[in-house]
Protein backbone atom coordinates (compact mmCIF):
# COMPACT_ATOMS: atom_id res chain seq x y z
CA UNK A 1 0.00 0.00 0.00
CA UNK A 2 0.86 3.64 -0.72
CA UNK A 3 0.30 6.59 0.50
CA UNK A 4 -2.01 8.54 -2.07
CA UNK A 5 -3.64 11.01 0.56
CA UNK A 6 -3.16 12.29 3.92
CA UNK A 7 -6.16 13.59 6.52
CA UNK A 8 -5.13 15.38 9.82
CA UNK A 9 -7.52 14.80 12.52
CA UNK A 10 -7.38 16.72 16.08
CA UNK A 11 -9.10 16.82 19.30
CA UNK A 12 -10.49 20.24 20.58
CA UNK A 13 -8.14 21.16 22.94
CA UNK A 14 -9.03 21.32 26.96
CA UNK A 15 -12.42 22.61 27.76
CA UNK A 16 -13.69 24.34 30.96
CA UNK A 17 -15.67 21.24 30.87
CA UNK A 18 -13.08 19.00 30.94
CA UNK A 19 -10.85 21.17 33.50
CA UNK A 20 -14.07 20.75 35.82
CA UNK A 21 -14.22 17.04 34.83
CA UNK A 22 -17.54 17.34 34.45
CA UNK A 23 -19.94 15.35 31.42
CA UNK A 24 -19.59 17.72 28.37
CA UNK A 25 -21.72 16.03 25.53
CA UNK A 26 -23.67 18.64 23.24
CA UNK A 27 -22.98 20.85 25.96
CA UNK A 28 -21.33 24.01 24.20
CA UNK A 29 -18.57 24.44 26.77
CA UNK A 30 -15.28 27.14 25.47
CA UNK A 31 -11.86 26.07 25.81
CA UNK A 32 -10.02 26.64 28.88
CA UNK A 33 -6.69 28.55 28.81
CA UNK A 34 -4.92 25.32 28.63
CA UNK A 35 -7.08 24.75 25.56
CA UNK A 36 -6.01 27.93 23.70
CA UNK A 37 -2.33 27.33 24.56
CA UNK A 38 -2.64 23.60 23.23
CA UNK A 39 -4.34 24.60 20.43
CA UNK A 40 -1.97 27.33 19.00
CA UNK A 41 1.15 24.70 20.18
CA UNK A 42 -0.53 22.16 17.89
CA UNK A 43 -1.00 25.09 14.72
CA UNK A 44 2.32 25.68 15.46
CA UNK A 45 3.92 21.94 14.77
CA UNK A 46 1.89 21.69 12.08
CA UNK A 47 3.08 24.82 10.71
CA UNK A 48 6.65 23.94 11.71
CA UNK A 49 6.23 20.20 9.58
CA UNK A 50 5.03 22.07 6.79
CA UNK A 51 1.08 21.04 6.68
CA UNK A 52 -1.17 22.91 4.22
CA UNK A 53 -4.83 22.25 3.88
CA UNK A 54 -7.48 23.40 1.78
CA UNK A 55 -10.67 22.66 3.65
CA UNK A 56 -11.95 22.01 7.20
CA UNK A 57 -14.44 20.11 8.47
CA UNK A 58 -15.94 20.74 12.48
CA UNK A 59 -18.61 20.43 14.77
CA UNK A 60 -21.29 22.76 15.44
CA UNK A 61 -19.36 23.14 18.78
CA UNK A 62 -17.41 26.30 19.81
CA UNK A 63 -14.70 23.98 21.44
CA UNK A 64 -13.73 22.29 18.61
CA UNK A 65 -14.81 25.70 16.46
CA UNK A 66 -11.51 27.79 18.18
CA UNK A 67 -9.61 24.81 17.95
CA UNK A 68 -9.55 25.00 14.10
CA UNK A 69 -9.65 28.76 14.05
CA UNK A 70 -6.66 29.21 16.25
CA UNK A 71 -5.03 26.15 13.91
CA UNK A 72 -5.77 29.09 11.08
CA UNK A 73 -4.42 31.36 12.81
CA UNK A 74 -1.16 29.52 12.86
CA UNK A 75 -1.01 28.18 9.64
CA UNK A 76 -2.30 31.69 8.28
CA UNK A 77 -5.62 30.20 6.59
CA UNK A 78 -8.07 31.83 7.48
CA UNK A 79 -9.73 31.68 4.29
CA UNK A 80 -9.88 27.93 3.98
CA UNK A 81 -13.45 26.68 3.76
CA UNK A 82 -15.11 25.46 6.83
CA UNK A 83 -17.88 22.77 6.75
CA UNK A 84 -19.31 22.46 10.68
CA UNK A 85 -22.06 19.62 10.86
CA UNK A 86 -23.84 18.22 14.29
CA UNK A 87 -22.59 14.88 13.08
CA UNK A 88 -19.37 15.32 14.13
CA UNK A 89 -20.35 16.68 17.68
CA UNK A 90 -19.31 15.17 20.89
CA UNK A 91 -20.87 12.00 22.04
CA UNK A 92 -24.60 13.00 23.53
CA UNK A 93 -24.17 12.02 27.30
CA UNK A 94 -27.34 12.33 27.71
CA UNK A 95 -28.66 13.05 31.80
CA UNK A 96 -25.12 13.02 32.84
CA UNK A 97 -24.09 15.99 30.94
CA UNK A 98 -23.18 18.82 33.08
CA UNK A 99 -22.46 16.39 35.59
CA UNK A 100 -18.69 15.57 37.52
CA UNK A 101 -17.67 12.48 36.48
CA UNK A 102 -15.97 11.39 39.90
CA UNK A 103 -18.93 12.36 41.41
CA UNK A 104 -21.14 10.38 39.19
CA UNK A 105 -18.69 7.56 39.54
CA UNK A 106 -19.63 8.03 43.21
CA UNK A 107 -22.98 7.99 43.36
CA UNK A 108 -23.09 5.20 40.93
CA UNK A 109 -20.29 3.10 41.09
CA UNK A 110 -16.90 3.32 39.41
CA UNK A 111 -17.99 0.53 37.14
CA UNK A 112 -21.67 1.89 36.11
CA UNK A 113 -19.59 4.96 34.68
CA UNK A 114 -17.33 3.22 32.90
CA UNK A 115 -19.76 0.99 31.48
CA UNK A 116 -21.66 3.97 30.32
CA UNK A 117 -18.25 5.70 28.88
CA UNK A 118 -16.65 3.18 28.05
CA UNK A 119 -19.32 0.05 26.74
CA UNK A 120 -19.97 0.47 22.99
CA UNK A 121 -23.95 0.19 22.86
CA UNK A 122 -24.78 1.42 26.45
CA UNK A 123 -26.23 4.88 26.84
CA UNK A 124 -26.06 6.79 29.77
CA UNK A 125 -29.65 7.26 30.88
CA UNK A 126 -31.95 10.03 28.51
CA UNK A 127 -32.19 13.20 28.77
CA UNK A 128 -36.01 14.27 28.84
CA UNK A 129 -37.36 16.75 25.80
CA UNK A 130 -39.04 19.04 29.15
CA UNK A 131 -34.76 19.32 30.77
CA UNK A 132 -33.56 22.56 29.77
CA UNK A 133 -30.37 21.09 28.66
CA UNK A 134 -32.25 19.29 25.65
CA UNK A 135 -30.44 20.75 22.20
CA UNK A 136 -33.97 21.32 20.45
CA UNK A 137 -34.26 24.44 22.18
CA UNK A 138 -30.90 25.69 20.77
CA UNK A 139 -30.61 28.06 17.66
CA UNK A 140 -27.82 25.75 16.04
CA UNK A 141 -30.14 22.58 16.21
CA UNK A 142 -33.71 24.74 15.20
CA UNK A 143 -33.23 23.48 11.52
CA UNK A 144 -32.52 19.73 12.42
CA UNK A 145 -35.74 17.27 11.88
CA UNK A 146 -36.11 17.15 16.02
CA UNK A 147 -36.35 13.39 15.94
CA UNK A 148 -32.94 13.45 14.83
CA UNK A 149 -31.90 15.03 17.92
CA UNK A 150 -30.47 12.36 20.64
CA UNK A 151 -32.01 12.25 24.06
CA UNK A 152 -28.46 9.93 24.49
CA UNK A 153 -25.83 8.25 22.83
CA UNK A 154 -23.54 4.77 23.21
CA UNK A 155 -20.51 5.20 21.08
CA UNK A 156 -22.15 3.29 18.55
CA UNK A 157 -25.23 5.77 17.73
CA UNK A 158 -22.59 8.32 17.63
CA UNK A 159 -20.38 5.72 15.31
CA UNK A 160 -23.40 5.63 13.01
CA UNK A 161 -24.61 9.18 12.67
CA UNK A 162 -20.62 10.10 12.77
CA UNK A 163 -20.43 7.84 9.03
CA UNK A 164 -23.05 9.54 6.59
CA UNK A 165 -20.80 12.64 6.80
CA UNK A 166 -17.64 10.68 6.55
CA UNK A 167 -18.89 9.37 3.49
CA UNK A 168 -20.91 12.22 1.93
CA UNK A 169 -18.78 15.25 2.78
CA UNK A 170 -15.66 14.25 3.73
CA UNK A 171 -14.43 11.23 1.14
CA UNK A 172 -15.33 13.45 -1.44
CA UNK A 173 -13.24 15.88 -0.76
CA UNK A 174 -10.10 13.69 0.01
CA UNK A 175 -11.07 12.18 -3.21
CA UNK A 176 -10.68 15.15 -5.00
CA UNK A 177 -7.44 15.78 -4.34
CA UNK A 178 -7.91 18.11 -1.07
CA UNK A 179 -5.79 18.08 1.83
CA UNK A 180 -8.27 18.02 4.44
CA UNK A 181 -8.09 18.86 8.42
CA UNK A 182 -10.87 17.78 10.73
CA UNK A 183 -11.32 19.22 14.20
CA UNK A 184 -13.36 17.16 16.48
CA UNK A 185 -14.09 15.38 19.51
CA UNK A 186 -12.89 12.30 21.24
CA UNK A 187 -15.77 10.09 20.26
CA UNK A 188 -16.64 11.61 17.01
CA UNK A 189 -13.24 10.69 16.11
CA UNK A 190 -13.53 7.74 17.46
CA UNK A 191 -15.76 6.74 15.57
CA UNK A 192 -13.69 7.52 12.59
CA UNK A 193 -10.88 6.14 13.51
CA UNK A 194 -12.55 2.29 14.47
CA UNK A 195 -14.28 2.91 11.10
CA UNK A 196 -10.84 3.43 9.49
CA UNK A 197 -8.75 1.19 11.52
CA UNK A 198 -11.11 -1.75 11.19
CA UNK A 199 -10.91 -2.16 15.08
CA UNK A 200 -13.67 -4.23 17.19
CA UNK A 201 -16.32 -3.00 19.64
CA UNK A 202 -14.39 -3.52 22.48
CA UNK A 203 -10.88 -2.54 20.97
CA UNK A 204 -12.26 1.26 20.86
CA UNK A 205 -12.91 1.62 24.16
CA UNK A 206 -9.81 1.40 25.31
CA UNK A 207 -8.79 3.64 22.28
CA UNK A 208 -8.02 7.61 23.81
CA UNK A 209 -7.63 10.23 21.84
CA UNK A 210 -5.34 13.55 23.41
CA UNK A 211 -5.98 16.51 23.43
CA UNK A 212 -5.09 19.19 20.42
CA UNK A 213 -2.46 16.72 19.05
CA UNK A 214 -2.40 16.41 15.58
CA UNK A 215 -3.35 12.88 14.16
CA UNK A 216 -1.93 11.88 10.87
CA UNK A 217 -3.82 9.34 8.92
CA UNK A 218 -1.98 8.69 5.55
CA UNK A 219 -4.52 6.71 3.24
CA UNK A 220 -4.10 5.04 -0.24
CA UNK A 221 -5.91 5.45 -3.22
CA UNK A 222 -9.01 3.33 -1.81
CA UNK A 223 -8.86 5.36 1.11
CA UNK A 224 -7.51 2.97 3.05
CA UNK A 225 -5.01 3.28 6.05
CA UNK A 226 -1.19 2.74 5.22
CA UNK A 227 -0.30 3.80 8.44
CA UNK A 228 -0.94 6.98 11.58
CA UNK A 229 0.90 8.96 13.93
CA UNK A 230 0.52 12.19 16.44
CA UNK A 231 2.54 14.85 15.68
CA UNK A 232 4.37 15.37 18.99
CA UNK A 233 7.41 13.63 21.13
CA UNK A 234 6.58 9.96 21.94
CA UNK A 235 6.58 11.29 25.50
CA UNK A 236 3.70 14.58 25.01
CA UNK A 237 1.31 11.55 23.54
CA UNK A 238 2.06 8.87 25.85
CA UNK A 239 1.31 11.49 28.93
CA UNK A 240 -2.00 12.69 27.21
CA UNK A 241 -3.41 9.35 26.63
CA UNK A 242 -2.70 8.25 30.20
CA UNK A 243 -4.62 11.40 31.37
CA UNK A 244 -7.62 10.65 29.37
CA UNK A 245 -7.88 7.36 30.54
CA UNK A 246 -7.73 8.84 34.03
CA UNK A 247 -10.94 11.10 33.92
CA UNK A 248 -12.93 8.64 34.33
CA UNK A 249 -11.87 7.22 38.03
CA UNK A 250 -13.29 8.23 41.67
CA UNK A 251 -10.63 10.70 43.14
CA UNK B 1 -43.41 48.49 1.41
CA UNK B 2 -43.59 46.74 4.56
CA UNK B 3 -40.27 45.02 5.61
CA UNK B 4 -40.04 40.83 5.40
CA UNK B 5 -36.52 40.65 5.98
CA UNK B 6 -33.50 42.35 7.87
CA UNK B 7 -30.23 41.96 6.25
CA UNK B 8 -26.56 43.14 8.32
CA UNK B 9 -23.82 44.42 6.43
CA UNK B 10 -20.43 45.29 7.82
CA UNK B 11 -17.10 46.78 6.65
CA UNK B 12 -14.29 44.96 8.59
CA UNK B 13 -12.73 46.90 11.59
CA UNK B 14 -9.10 48.91 10.84
CA UNK B 15 -6.76 46.72 9.43
CA UNK B 16 -2.65 47.56 9.89
CA UNK B 17 -2.91 48.94 6.25
CA UNK B 18 -5.63 51.29 7.20
CA UNK B 19 -3.67 52.37 10.03
CA UNK B 20 -0.94 53.32 8.05
CA UNK B 21 -2.90 54.51 4.82
CA UNK B 22 -1.39 52.00 2.33
CA UNK B 23 -3.75 50.72 -0.59
CA UNK B 24 -4.62 47.05 0.48
CA UNK B 25 -7.01 45.25 -1.40
CA UNK B 26 -6.36 41.92 -2.20
CA UNK B 27 -3.00 42.16 0.35
CA UNK B 28 -4.37 39.35 2.94
CA UNK B 29 -3.97 42.27 6.00
CA UNK B 30 -4.70 41.54 9.41
CA UNK B 31 -6.99 43.62 12.10
CA UNK B 32 -5.37 46.02 13.91
CA UNK B 33 -5.66 46.39 17.74
CA UNK B 34 -8.00 48.92 17.15
CA UNK B 35 -10.03 47.02 13.95
CA UNK B 36 -10.22 44.45 16.92
CA UNK B 37 -11.66 46.42 19.11
CA UNK B 38 -14.01 47.95 16.64
CA UNK B 39 -15.36 44.26 15.80
CA UNK B 40 -15.65 43.57 19.59
CA UNK B 41 -17.84 47.07 20.04
CA UNK B 42 -19.65 46.09 16.89
CA UNK B 43 -20.82 42.47 18.08
CA UNK B 44 -21.67 43.65 21.81
CA UNK B 45 -23.98 46.51 20.02
CA UNK B 46 -25.80 43.63 17.93
CA UNK B 47 -26.13 41.47 20.59
CA UNK B 48 -27.82 44.49 23.12
CA UNK B 49 -29.92 44.74 20.53
CA UNK B 50 -30.75 40.87 20.33
CA UNK B 51 -29.60 40.71 16.60
CA UNK B 52 -29.07 36.96 15.57
CA UNK B 53 -28.15 35.14 12.37
CA UNK B 54 -28.97 31.82 10.46
CA UNK B 55 -25.87 32.09 8.01
CA UNK B 56 -23.13 34.57 7.23
CA UNK B 57 -21.33 35.35 4.08
CA UNK B 58 -17.63 37.02 3.99
CA UNK B 59 -14.41 37.49 1.50
CA UNK B 60 -11.42 35.05 2.05
CA UNK B 61 -9.12 37.95 3.69
CA UNK B 62 -8.82 37.48 7.19
CA UNK B 63 -9.65 41.19 7.98
CA UNK B 64 -13.45 40.14 6.97
CA UNK B 65 -13.56 36.73 8.64
CA UNK B 66 -11.33 38.00 11.97
CA UNK B 67 -14.49 40.66 12.25
CA UNK B 68 -16.84 38.06 11.51
CA UNK B 69 -15.30 35.19 14.09
CA UNK B 70 -15.35 38.07 16.75
CA UNK B 71 -18.84 39.05 16.04
CA UNK B 72 -19.47 35.43 16.56
CA UNK B 73 -17.86 35.30 19.33
CA UNK B 74 -19.99 38.28 21.35
CA UNK B 75 -22.92 36.84 19.58
CA UNK B 76 -22.04 33.28 21.05
CA UNK B 77 -23.02 31.64 17.33
CA UNK B 78 -19.60 30.13 16.39
CA UNK B 79 -21.95 27.15 14.95
CA UNK B 80 -23.09 29.86 12.15
CA UNK B 81 -22.57 28.20 8.47
CA UNK B 82 -19.56 30.72 7.03
CA UNK B 83 -19.41 31.00 3.75
CA UNK B 84 -16.07 32.56 2.19
CA UNK B 85 -15.69 33.38 -1.46
CA UNK B 86 -13.19 35.56 -3.15
CA UNK B 87 -16.43 37.76 -4.80
CA UNK B 88 -16.90 39.41 -2.01
CA UNK B 89 -12.93 40.64 -1.48
CA UNK B 90 -11.94 44.09 -1.58
CA UNK B 91 -11.74 46.00 -4.75
CA UNK B 92 -8.38 44.85 -6.03
CA UNK B 93 -6.16 48.18 -6.30
CA UNK B 94 -3.53 46.98 -9.04
CA UNK B 95 -0.08 48.04 -9.18
CA UNK B 96 -1.18 50.46 -6.45
CA UNK B 97 -1.08 47.72 -3.89
CA UNK B 98 0.43 48.06 -0.49
CA UNK B 99 1.78 51.78 -1.33
CA UNK B 100 0.81 54.28 0.68
CA UNK B 101 -2.33 56.79 -0.33
CA UNK B 102 -1.07 60.20 0.61
CA UNK B 103 2.90 59.60 -0.94
CA UNK B 104 0.77 58.46 -4.28
CA UNK B 105 -1.37 61.32 -4.16
CA UNK B 106 1.98 63.25 -4.20
CA UNK B 107 3.51 61.33 -7.05
CA UNK B 108 0.82 61.15 -9.04
CA UNK B 109 -1.45 63.94 -7.66
CA UNK B 110 -4.58 64.07 -5.53
CA UNK B 111 -6.79 64.37 -8.81
CA UNK B 112 -5.59 61.58 -10.39
CA UNK B 113 -5.42 59.48 -7.03
CA UNK B 114 -9.08 60.39 -6.39
CA UNK B 115 -9.87 59.45 -9.75
CA UNK B 116 -8.19 56.08 -9.11
CA UNK B 117 -9.97 55.72 -5.45
CA UNK B 118 -13.70 57.19 -6.64
CA UNK B 119 -14.29 57.21 -10.14
CA UNK B 120 -16.74 54.28 -11.10
CA UNK B 121 -15.33 52.79 -13.85
CA UNK B 122 -11.33 54.10 -14.44
CA UNK B 123 -9.00 51.41 -12.95
CA UNK B 124 -5.59 52.08 -11.49
CA UNK B 125 -2.83 50.53 -12.92
CA UNK B 126 -2.64 47.12 -13.30
CA UNK B 127 -0.09 44.40 -11.53
CA UNK B 128 1.79 42.32 -13.37
CA UNK B 129 1.39 38.09 -13.61
CA UNK B 130 5.54 38.34 -12.65
CA UNK B 131 4.76 40.47 -9.70
CA UNK B 132 5.75 39.12 -6.09
CA UNK B 133 2.05 40.77 -5.42
CA UNK B 134 -0.01 38.35 -7.76
CA UNK B 135 -2.64 36.95 -6.33
CA UNK B 136 -2.46 33.91 -8.61
CA UNK B 137 0.32 32.59 -6.45
CA UNK B 138 -1.61 32.49 -3.17
CA UNK B 139 -3.14 29.03 -2.44
CA UNK B 140 -6.70 30.60 -1.73
CA UNK B 141 -6.89 31.54 -5.62
CA UNK B 142 -4.77 28.35 -6.86
CA UNK B 143 -8.39 26.50 -7.71
CA UNK B 144 -9.62 29.46 -9.13
CA UNK B 145 -10.09 30.21 -12.93
CA UNK B 146 -6.48 32.13 -13.25
CA UNK B 147 -8.25 33.96 -15.89
CA UNK B 148 -11.15 35.15 -13.13
CA UNK B 149 -8.04 36.67 -11.06
CA UNK B 150 -8.26 40.53 -11.54
CA UNK B 151 -4.74 42.61 -12.60
CA UNK B 152 -6.55 45.67 -11.36
CA UNK B 153 -10.83 46.66 -10.49
CA UNK B 154 -12.70 50.15 -10.81
CA UNK B 155 -15.48 50.18 -8.55
CA UNK B 156 -17.25 49.09 -12.01
CA UNK B 157 -15.40 45.72 -12.43
CA UNK B 158 -15.76 45.08 -8.38
CA UNK B 159 -19.69 45.30 -8.63
CA UNK B 160 -19.98 43.25 -11.84
CA UNK B 161 -18.22 40.35 -9.79
CA UNK B 162 -19.94 40.54 -6.68
CA UNK B 163 -23.30 40.66 -7.74
CA UNK B 164 -23.35 37.39 -9.33
CA UNK B 165 -22.80 36.07 -5.34
CA UNK B 166 -25.37 38.19 -4.18
CA UNK B 167 -27.76 36.86 -7.00
CA UNK B 168 -26.88 33.13 -6.68
CA UNK B 169 -25.56 32.45 -2.88
CA UNK B 170 -27.11 35.42 -0.67
CA UNK B 171 -30.43 36.03 -2.58
CA UNK B 172 -31.52 32.23 -1.93
CA UNK B 173 -30.35 32.46 2.04
CA UNK B 174 -32.75 35.38 2.30
CA UNK B 175 -35.64 34.06 0.52
CA UNK B 176 -35.46 30.80 2.81
CA UNK B 177 -35.79 32.86 5.62
CA UNK B 178 -32.65 32.89 7.04
CA UNK B 179 -31.17 36.13 8.75
CA UNK B 180 -27.99 36.97 6.70
CA UNK B 181 -25.40 39.13 7.85
CA UNK B 182 -21.94 39.83 5.40
CA UNK B 183 -18.78 40.68 6.86
CA UNK B 184 -17.00 42.46 4.02
CA UNK B 185 -14.97 45.25 2.55
CA UNK B 186 -15.32 48.94 1.54
CA UNK B 187 -15.97 48.70 -2.06
CA UNK B 188 -17.56 44.73 -2.26
CA UNK B 189 -20.26 46.32 0.28
CA UNK B 190 -20.69 49.67 -1.49
CA UNK B 191 -21.36 47.37 -4.80
CA UNK B 192 -23.94 45.91 -3.10
CA UNK B 193 -25.41 48.96 -1.28
CA UNK B 194 -25.40 50.44 -5.03
CA UNK B 195 -27.32 47.68 -6.93
CA UNK B 196 -29.96 47.54 -3.40
CA UNK B 197 -30.36 51.31 -3.43
CA UNK B 198 -30.16 51.99 -6.86
CA UNK B 199 -27.86 54.43 -6.71
CA UNK B 200 -26.22 56.32 -9.53
CA UNK B 201 -22.21 55.67 -10.71
CA UNK B 202 -21.91 59.21 -9.65
CA UNK B 203 -23.62 58.77 -6.32
CA UNK B 204 -21.97 55.50 -5.11
CA UNK B 205 -18.36 57.44 -5.46
CA UNK B 206 -19.26 59.91 -2.77
CA UNK B 207 -21.08 56.92 -0.12
CA UNK B 208 -18.21 56.12 2.77
CA UNK B 209 -18.74 53.25 4.65
CA UNK B 210 -17.33 53.08 8.39
CA UNK B 211 -15.41 50.25 9.77
CA UNK B 212 -17.09 47.83 12.08
CA UNK B 213 -20.34 49.64 12.43
CA UNK B 214 -23.57 47.48 11.37
CA UNK B 215 -25.54 48.46 8.62
CA UNK B 216 -29.20 47.78 8.71
CA UNK B 217 -31.07 47.03 5.58
CA UNK B 218 -34.57 46.06 6.12
CA UNK B 219 -36.10 44.77 2.85
CA UNK B 220 -39.86 43.90 1.49
CA UNK B 221 -40.72 40.65 0.32
CA UNK B 222 -38.87 41.40 -3.15
CA UNK B 223 -36.04 42.30 -1.48
CA UNK B 224 -36.08 46.31 -2.13
CA UNK B 225 -35.10 48.39 1.16
CA UNK B 226 -37.64 50.02 3.06
CA UNK B 227 -34.82 51.78 5.52
CA UNK B 228 -31.36 51.47 6.21
CA UNK B 229 -29.58 52.37 9.12
CA UNK B 230 -26.55 51.92 11.07
CA UNK B 231 -26.43 50.50 14.43
CA UNK B 232 -24.76 53.20 16.44
CA UNK B 233 -25.02 57.00 17.64
CA UNK B 234 -25.62 59.53 14.57
CA UNK B 235 -22.13 61.66 15.97
CA UNK B 236 -20.27 57.82 15.93
CA UNK B 237 -21.28 57.45 12.28
CA UNK B 238 -20.61 60.81 10.83
CA UNK B 239 -17.48 60.65 12.58
CA UNK B 240 -16.53 57.09 11.00
CA UNK B 241 -17.84 58.70 7.57
CA UNK B 242 -15.53 61.67 7.54
CA UNK B 243 -12.50 59.08 8.63
CA UNK B 244 -12.75 57.52 5.85
CA UNK B 245 -13.43 60.58 3.19
CA UNK B 246 -10.08 62.20 4.47
CA UNK B 247 -8.08 59.37 3.60
CA UNK B 248 -7.38 60.08 0.05
CA UNK B 249 -6.26 63.50 0.67
CA UNK B 250 -2.48 64.69 0.59
CA UNK B 251 -1.11 64.77 4.15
Amino acid sequence: MTTKYKLVLIRHGESVYNQQNLFCGWHDADLSETGINEAVKAGKTLKEQGYEFDIAFTSVLKRAIKTLYLLQEELDCHWLPVVRSWRLNERHYGALQGYNKSETAKTYGEDQVKQWRRSYDIPPPKLEKTDSRWAGKEAKYEHMDQGMIPASECLKDTVERTLPFWYDSIVPAIKSGKRVLISAHGNSLRGLIKYLDNMSDLAIIDKNIPTAMPLVYELDENLRPVKDYYLGSAEEVAAAEAKVANQGKAK
